[in-house]
């Protein structure tokens, strides 16, 4: 089984048959980065055409047994989840009405301070907000997965421990392995998985040692080592590719709304735009390298299937709740 | 089994408990007068808190075997539905949207014209708009049921026929038996029932003969009559009860904000309110009377179960499909 827990293609008839032929099993797709609650449903409207005009390639996913369903129909289960709490505006009944309509990970913020947390490009991390404690205890009654992604520190370690459910990092690696704002401290993985969440590692070249240059078989060993020393139960794909997409679409995730001037994220003024990715992973066919590099770095057959989607099915399978 | 196919009371827990106390199995409620898309979701999360407080009272009914687990859990299961088109605002993608969030019958007008159709207070009806047949194919595809208690005649049989499910009028009685703007000539009442569709008996005093002066006899003489022209399967209660509602509600209900003067629908300058309901039908502990009328116009048990409650079940076997 494979799940890749996080893209944001400009998605395409192509993309959709490219994760056929990858045998991408399900994948969870951002579908707000800055949207309100109304711009995130005219999103939702688009997914559900996509479903109708699609049918023989994609279908929505709400809990994990979607996925058994489609992998026997032959097409890939598509999650929805959020990168930012600006679909549930300042109203935490929203959290409800979101789930309903599908949405599966939310991450609490996006860079920035939010109305529940602080983002990890803030200078100072306050932790979980006044409303961000009731909103976590929110998304564990409904069955939305606390995602930390683009969280601060103290915030995320704070999440970890207020979630009454195992939250996720969805899309980073570890700082050891690659020093980046995004990547993660030990500390916070450690708060992560032993809570029972799980770390998604991300291909994109900004997270990666060596960025675009980084080798399959550097990345797979960092794979390997983060098992050793945190368990391989709680270790997945969130790819976090960005298939298609126009360089205008990196600078809206970074500015949004919240701007007038320019802020280059993880990139920079000579390289505002998406960097190319790794020879070894351009699209939803390349999967199958990373399965051997996993083989070629020592795994074994159970270890290289519970990364490349055992373990996210098995974490679907706690947190998503049927509506 | 008893269902009641239209309320639109000021829900609180003593109504909530008078539901259990009439052995009231489920109820459609209308949330949405003149609210946008919006509105209407803050509408849905007060019902999911309600759902939360009340969980031994009421729970949210999405399709008809909801209401055999409510009966099973002493429940009563809610049903949503809308009195206008308004929640869809001008976007076909809502229709799916909103029937996720819950909705199983929308009013393709309320009084007026709509984007979709003509309502029952216009001077001329032009019958089913572009956008409207485009709408009425889309809720049919998702089980939205299109109801037609508040539009005008032609607009009515057309949508009759154009759907391709059976439609309702989900409240308003024959106008042969009470002469009044909402009640319905028999040639539309037999366009909604010979396509299978439903009509459910108001007991709203507007729609009644004589008004709040009349009888249970009356009453139930007047359904079996319209058992015997039109078939008995095709029949059921939308009681229109506005329980506890204050008369500014039913300002609301005629005025919402198309008008800047007042417009008393149904009603009078000397009588603007809301009636008040005949001595027998008071609030949801009155089913029971209706019952017994029923016999005493001579309807069998079996007739009778299928009044109040076993059509109505039927038919959400039919129309209701689960997102």
């Amino acid at each position: 089984m494979r799940i890749d827990n996080l893209q944001y293609a400009n998605w395409s008839e192509t993309i959709f048959r490219q994760l056929r032929e990858g045998n991408v099993d399900a994948i969870h797709v951002t579908i707000a980065y800055h949207e309100n609650f109304r711009e995130t449903v005219l999103n939702i409207e688009q997914w559900n055409r996509w479903f109708e005009q699609y049918p023989d390639l994609i279908t929505h996913g709400r809990v994990a047994a979607d996925i058994d369903r489609a992998i026997e129909a032959g097409q890939t289960a598509v999650f929805f989840g959020f990168q930012n709490p600006s679909p549930i505006e300042d109203d935490i009944g929203l959290v409800e009405i979101v789930h309903t309509l599908g949405a599966r990970f939310m991450q609490l913020t996006y860079n920035n301070q939010s109305l529940l947390a602080t983002g990890c490009y803030e200078s100072e991390d306050t932790g979980i907000t006044r409303m961000g404690r009731q909103v976590i205890a929110e998304m564990n009654r409904v069955g939305l997965v606390v995602d930390m992604s683009h969280s601060a520190d103290r915030s995320t370690i704070e999440a970890a421990d207020l979630s009454t459910r195992p939250i996720a990092i969805t899309h980073a690696n570890p700082a050891v392995w690659a020093p980046a704002r995004r990547n993660k401290s030990d500390d916070v993985i450690r708060a992560v998985t032993q809570n029972g969440g799980m770390l998604g590692f991300s291909l994109y070249p900004h997270h990666l040692l060596g960025k675009t240059e980084c080798t399959l078989q550097s990345f797979c060993q960092m794979i390997a080592d983060t098992a050793d020393r945190f368990g391989i139960e709680h270790l997945g794909l969130g790819s976090d590719l960005c298939q298609d997409q126009p360089d205008s679409v990196v600078e809206w995730m970074r500015v949004g709304r919240w701007s007038k001037t320019i802020d280059y994220g993880e990139g920079s003024a000579s390289a505002a735009g998406f960097p190319p990715m790794p020879d070894w992973f351009v699209d939803n066919r390349d999967f199958g390298n990373i399965e051997r590099g996993l083989g070629e770095v020592g795994m074994n057959a159970a270890e290289i299937a519970a990364i490349m989607g055992g373990n996210w099915y098995r974490f679907y399978t706690e947190s998503f709740t049927a509506p």
